[in-house]
């Protein structure tokens, strides 16, 4: 683990209530790109692959880097929870973090521009939509209320206007739309060009698509339910880490009368990963999706489910009730869910006894 | 009735398919501003106060006119089902006219601009949205998969892809924002400027506040259910027309598996109505709200409900059983729904065969 500390005078707000975790870093670009906004900001580097490989990062950034030998060192057997080899990994850093919220991003994700060409800070935009209140029990026609020169419109029940409290917010991409490999093989040269200039809160009862390159989340109200499962290496599966994690926040939110907001902002993506590789990591996925989905959608969590990692805990033992018939997979999967959480609140032990009603 | 036809040739598609019923015109400026996009299609044009004063329709327009006196002599004693002084009177349109799809529209609602400064014409995205399918059981994150450039995202399982057929496309205001009174009054300024640029399905078991200014439907897939209610001169409360209808049509739509699109198009809604005569109209409602959404959140309608109707009249049973005890109103309304369907079915002898699954 290298550490290193900035010393430009941090200045936007938050500064000292939230980490950026980026699970490797392989173009050298990418740091500089989004050092204006970065750079008052704690990074947290989770190396996916080969720990004997380097990670080059630029003078100036405040970060903390963990490759496997690190996991293995601070997790012991428990590290067999965290993928190896896949950008899920990056679920790591959010356990190790201390503070109230994260940002995640992937290093193929620049800094995009508006419709007036201004470069977008993605992180301010984040944080804006998880300091105020998502609206998931009724639909806000013109979007989030809480933006300027919006409101809630005729037909709103007033008594629903305080809303949730918002967990996660989850941004989106110019360029390279997040596609899976069938829609890449058959549209590869599709770009999304459209800048949607809306916020809007996903709402209850709905289950959506959660992509980890462009996502915040407050990690106090959701962050042991934010695990990106077993991919990569040794696992049948890939492209499935940031689903998952989506799957299983969106019922526990919905739950814990919790919100969750899509939209703004934007990065700009890059690159196109490879459309073959992907139907490989992705093929079996495809299949057991047409299973999970029924699944979450029925999921019902009992009362006695006051905090996440109680929820996290009846989950899995729901998946392993009714998805191990579907592939031996989701045994294991379920099993390395409670090593999460046990993980987790070994490293988390005040937030641990705060989130199990004990303190 | 008055009647004339256009002498221009219509273009656009769907002509012979779709009728525009319009409240009212008080503003001879509202037509001929459409007239490039409404003058090949038929008008409804449905008088909503004194029958004795004359509506002036500028030359060219193919329309009818119904006054009260028509309604009165159409329907009967069922007349006592169409709202009398108030823009709730449009439904009658609805029932009158043969035609597959509908778009309506308020006559202080003008042609709005795009970013680009084009003008935008409503009517063609209304019949974009409304010929391809909704996305009612997953939220896609770009939005409807159906426009140009977007698609389904990663994640989206591949048995949803097939959607639901749209019933319902609610388009939305720039300029003057659909605010209910309290919010007008508290923010008499605000005007909204912001063009989102898309167009979405509201989730399934999610409900919404469906604005009447600019909205459009599929008479056939959802008609029947397309009832403003009692509203204007002789009852208790006003400005809850579309909005009734709207969380009617919701909770029918979600049990027959159709979907509902909002968003694209905008119109430029000119004129703020006065907030202390909308306090006066709406103040029952605000309080009367507080039970109807959690009512209509718990609807459940039987598997013997297969068509609109017969959703419909048993959810005029329901409001009977349920919401009469909130007012005597609820009572008054849910037997006004009753007649509404057994005037549709009159006007309608084919449609309610079909609908009534007889034919």
């Amino acid at each position: 683990m290298a550490a290193n500390t900035s010393s430009i005078a941090p200045a936007p707000p938050l500064k000292d209530e939230l980490d950026i975790i980026i699970p490797t870093i392989r173009n050298l670009d990418f740091l500089e790109m989004w050092r204006p906004f970065f750079q008052p900001y704690h990074l947290i580097i989770v190396q996916d692959g080969d720990p004997t490989k380097t990670i080059k990062v630029p003078p100036g950034f405040d970060y903390e880097l963990y490759n496997r030998n690190d996991i293995n060192k601070l997790l012991g057997p428990r590290a067999s929870c965290i993928s190896f080899k896949d950008s899920a990994c990056r679920c790591f850093g959010y356990m190790v973090s201390k503070k109230k919220y994260i940002f995640t991003i992937d290093d193929d994700c620049f800094v995009a521009n508006d419709p007036s060409g201004k470069a977008i800070n993605a992180l301010e935009q984040h944080i804006k939509n998880l300091l105020c209140p998502s609206t998931p029990y009724f639909f806000n026609t013109l979007y989030d209320p809480y933006r300027e020169g919006a409101d809630y419109v005729r037909g709103y029940p007033f008594s629903l206007r305080e809303g949730a409290p918002t967990a996660i917010s989850h941004g989106l991409w110019l360029n390279i739309p997040d596609y899976d490999a069938p829609t890449q093989l058959v549209k590869p040269l599709e770009r999304n060009t459209r800048y949607v200039d809306t916020v809007l809160t996903i709402p209850k009862g709905t289950l959506f698509p959660m992509c980890g390159m462009n996502l915040a989340f407050d990690r106090d109200l959701i962050g042991p339910a934010m695990y990106f499962g077993l991919m990569g290496d040794g696992q049948p599966i890939g492209r499935y880490d940031d689903m998952w994690a989506g799957w299983c926040c969106k019922v526990i939110c919905d739950h814990m009368g919790l919100g969750i907001k899509t939209g703004l902002p934007y990065i700009y993506h890059s690159k196109a990963s490879n459309p073959f590789v992907n139907l490989r990591k992705e093929y079996k996925g495809i299949f057991w999706q047409e299973d999970i989905i029924p699944f979450f959608q029925n999921v019902v969590l009992p009362k006695e489910c006051t905090t996440v990692q109680k929820c996290y805990i009846e989950l899995s033992k729901q998946v392993k009730e009714k998805l191990s018939k579907v592939d031996p997979y989701f045994d294991k999967l379920a099993d390395a869910m409670v090593t999460w959480i046990e993980a987790w609140d070994e490293l988390n032990p005040a937030g641990a006894s705060k989130a199990n009603g004990k303190a």
